[in-house]
């Protein structure tokens, strides 16, 4: 695909974000980033075009940078060509990465877009204060709650933690998207398989809900009373690995913890069972523990068996990483979930550059009448 | 049905009630409730017949009464004969109910069970202390935390601000009898309907499932921008009673609010659009104002027609009372939530009698280890 | 109720009957029924007057009787201040009945409207010949193609055999009315019930799907293997009596079979399993042979235990009768379903009255440009 | 991917086909088709290699080609490593694609296993009367009733007829991959987005429902009355082109006719509505007509751009080929369902192998008790 084909689809994104459209023209308009310049990580991709396109709009300069293995380097001479100076390629290693963040820091920005808290821990080491720094992640926040605590002398607006992002990010979007990816992955159908689902917190809830009209006969893990109550309330069977580990034709994880599967209760599966986490670490299933005991080999894209000594023998989908972003093909959350996300991302961003009074400093949730803004928003596109 | 037949009634109810039959078998070992007496003021009909059984059997006296226009006369005698004193019958006033109030206050009860915290007001009107009182209510809530405020000198534990009851209760519960009831008086199907739902709280969220598993096509009017975002992601259309007045074929309150529905909306309505309101006061839907500008008329058990002077005309089922409790032939909730309410309504008053240092003064919300322990013991069953 | 009242029942159900008063506007205009006497035997309630109020409209001089417990008398007076000749009330006795029928064949009808074929078969014994018939019910059906067969010299329209009331009543009515009416009579949740339906026809889809819909663990037993697997790809369990009878929780006929549900079926069974019919006959479950070797007693309004010399006991609802119709407070159809039937007993008299030339001796299926025209009128109303 | 790779995969698809695996494991002992050349004409991937095994370990010798470019090149390697006569790559154009099927018809087959019936009209042209033959496409069957009615002097049984596929494949197979694809190819949400299903058969059925599961406001348009009536009361909307063309966002079309969307229909589309074809065949949507009037450009992977002189614009997803074989990482049908179909096709071949007299001359559908027997045993793997 050549430059033409990225502006057709840059375009078919830009269409479906009307909520960051609207903000952009806004910006255009009011020029809240005039002489700023906003450090920004984030997976650059065509949905992240849209976002710095809007800030550029806004009359900031921008500096970007990618993750690890997530670039798009098409994109990346599209931006180029817009004049947003972008660090950094799909094949850039740690120390590349490192590197990286490090010129970002050093264009000492006025504003933070971070992912992950790398870029805030490096401002505080370096003592610079901008104006402020979004976070996008939960893991990010994380960070800030531990190690950061009391440490940092700027707002920081955690994005992630906006109930806006539970409800429609994590039920609908990841609910949705693990279960296409586990189908996508195996090309198995669901209906009357017994799918054991780890956790009903907001992503569970997702998974348990699409899994149900995929066909599946859900099952629910969950050690916390009063959610495993609404499972089982909400039509779910409720159990425990115990019992299920023997049992289930399909598990998937979504706990935020670790070793929620282990290799016990893998010992203890069917054959042919099928294995998937969609928790944002690796380490829900523990595929380390198993490579110990058990031989890999491949049995597909995004499959590996693993065959124990005993005889039994299950397939992990892409080896325990979040599956709705590790299959091949997968392409992340929807475009109109990130339109919800990135316009988040802006007005956060505007808040601190023209009203940074009204924000404390340290670790915060997004200002109440932002949540609303874009909650009326999207209500507005969706009805 | 004599007396024979009321034993096969209470049968069928307290086979189904397995939570509070548990607990039954333990206060009749334990006898929490030696040497006490305690004040019952609730709908006297069988599920309540399983709970002062239960109360009985643990060693209380047992003083109860019911609720206007409520009373299961052939339970009364039932009761009488195991030896519980009940005062009152369904034909009673209201002063026959307030002089009963008096008398079970005149009782000096150990312990309260109170709906509507009419008793408790009396109490505290007395200077009496008990060691507790369970208040069944919201409305009794409200009054707790508004003219008892920082006047009740025991504890009052909230059995209805349980989160197993919002679950359970009010989105499965609540939601589905609605849906029966309205279907029940009006004999119409709702398949493709416009349901038009006000509020997407526990209540509103559950209404709205099960009317569209009904086949309606269901709208949420929801002022608040995070809950009107779940309705539209939850995939219902969401929009305004300005837009809605003249489409909906079908309208439901739940909302706790007083005129959601105005007359002037009444008037723009369709002619034959149904109303029905299922939240707990009957001012959702402003009747009193209706009764002012319409003409009313029946049109079968149940539902009143009122005709505009303009020639338009609408249904009100039940005269906007909670439709599903006041509608023919309903029974209110389903026995196995009542199962859960009684269980934490048996296990708070346990808690006041054996142990009401771990309470404070004034109201506050069931203990978290009770409600985990009747969770897990509804999880158990109906898993 | 009054009159008036039933004014305003008559008002209500004819409100929501608009393909038939769409009929009724065009009879009465065109008179197709001028000078000709319809001799019609149905339940006489609200919805069946809305249809005899369309055939005088049409000029029909119409001769009326009801079913055996199902006529409203109050509805009887309406009628006959109409004009109308209704014969019987609810409380005739067989003789009666008989009685009745044969007074409304004297009347030597030019068009019947028969419910069962008992006039037909008094019309064939009594060689008259009227211009044509309908048969509403799927027994009467039997009757023509069993012992009338070939010996009806006039043409006889089978309305059930209608593929709208299939999918419609069947499916839809039947299916959700049933569900409903466990739940009336039971006061239960289903949630997470075993419930088991034996039959994947079409009244059985519906009560599986509206089964789920309440929440309950839908097991299907099907001998059928084509259908059996429509049921498992559309999500249910599917499993056998031999496995299900120790498991299920509730169990529903649905076959038109006989004995579906034997005595040692039910010997083998779960203390407190709930048991329901819906199929037309009330031998699907055996409860002759069930009263010979169990206890009976009362569980409550529509409920009967029987209790097992073994010890065992199960709950059998209305005496396995039809379930959406016999539990107290049932309704049976909605109305919107009746206005799909009787617009095609409309239909099918105005054809048998101007162009009976189109149709054939005997019985034979609603002419296919009936079948459209209604079904287009359905889908424009619901659409 | 290796030969190893090829073994894991071949694995995985072989694991799950449970019902091929019993009747393959049956072959090996019986030998039906010992002696036997079969000629193969089927899409060679491994789902295909699974059933090639099972023929050749029933005794049979078979020489295989692939369709157009859907060869699995791998896979070629693998079944000549067992022996297999496999003609033709990835790479083939319409010529050696001629040259391949005249080279199978030149082996002179016992038996055929035709996709298209093509092979079929060589044999017949050529006089060959081999001993039968299985049509897996409604195309094939087509052409089996038009051009060669009559003319074919042997058995042909037409897999597609089965009723098993109609509501296995066509409904749920089908109607969840092609909700599926669209998801992956536009990566949108469709949650309250209007999407306008065409056709309400079987396709359209599960197109319906699994749109519906993923959150869409399904319309469906239906000229069959009975059908549309079955759509609405399943509580779909149901509307007209007329209607819909301007306020659709996804136009889905599943009806097996030619240019159900016309070119005026586009033109009078929103900006940026989507549109996708389910049927076989790619002139659902009349891309050509298209083409004539509006400038296509690249938003995508698998989605064009149209844009009309007028200034509207509409994107089409893989111009208009099925959707869910044709979108960039679709797998075709679930491993299961082709586990079913080509179960049917062993099951089949072997009735024309042994017991050909059991056949008639012509295309017939496949015989009831080898219907009987998939069914059933996919019942028993799923139930």
């Amino acid at each position: 695909m050549g430059e033409q084909g990225m502006d057709g689809r840059m375009g078919f994104v830009s269409d479906h974000m009307p909520i960051l459209r609207t903000i952009a023209r806004r910006f255009s308009e009011e020029r809240p980033f005039a002489g700023l310049t906003i450090a920004v990580r984030i997976h650059v991709e065509p949905k992240t075009g849209v976002l710095i396109r809007a800030l550029v709009g806004g009359g900031a300069r921008v500096v970007a940078m990618g993750n690890k293995g997530t670039t798009d380097d098409l994109l990346v001479v599209y931006l180029r060509n817009l004049g947003i100076e972008v660090f950094g390629s799909r094949a850039d290693d740690d120390m590349t990465i490192a590197s990286n963040l490090r010129r970002l820091v050093a264009e000492r920005p006025d504003l933070v877009l971070d992912n992950g808290a790398e870029m805030i821990e490096l401002l505080v080491g370096d003592q610079q204060s901008p104006l402020g720094a979004t976070e996008e992640t939960t893991s990010g926040a994380i960070t800030l709650r531990g190690s950061l605590r009391g440490r940092v002398p700027f707002p920081v607006l955690v994005i992630n933690d906006s109930p806006l992002k539970a409800i429609v990010e994590n039920k609908h979007g990841v609910g949705q998207s693990v279960v296409e990816s586990i189908r996508s992955a195996t090309n198995l159908l669901l209906h009357r398989r017994r799918m054991v689902v780890f956790g009903y917190g907001w992503c569970g809830r997702g998974i348990a809900q699409y899994g149900r009209a995929a066909g599946a006969d859900v099952v629910v893990i969950e050690p916390d009373s009063i959610k495993a109550l609404e499972a089982v309330i909400d039509g779910y069977a409720v159990s425990t690995m115990e019992e299920e580990a023997s049992r289930g034709d399909l598990f998937v994880t979504a706990t935020g913890h670790a070793h929620v599967i282990s290799v016990d209760d893998m010992e203890r599966m069917k054959v042919n069972a099928v294995l998937a986490n969609a928790g944002h670490f690796d380490n829900e299933i523990d595929v380390v523990g198993l490579r110990k005991v058990a031989v890999p080999s491949d049995r597909g894209t995004d499959i590996t068996r693993y065959q124990f000594a005993s005889g039994g023998s299950i397939d992990v989908i892409a080896e325990g990483r979040m599956v709705n972003l590790a299959v091949t093909g997968s392409r992340g959350n929807s475009i109109e979930i990130m339109d919800l996300g990135f316009s988040l991302q802006a007005l956060c961003l505007e808040r601190l550059a023209i009203d940074p009074a009204r924000c404390s400093v340290g670790d915060q949730p997004v200002p109440a009448d932002i949540d609303d803004w874009v909650a009326r928003a999207m209500v507005a596109e969706l009805r």
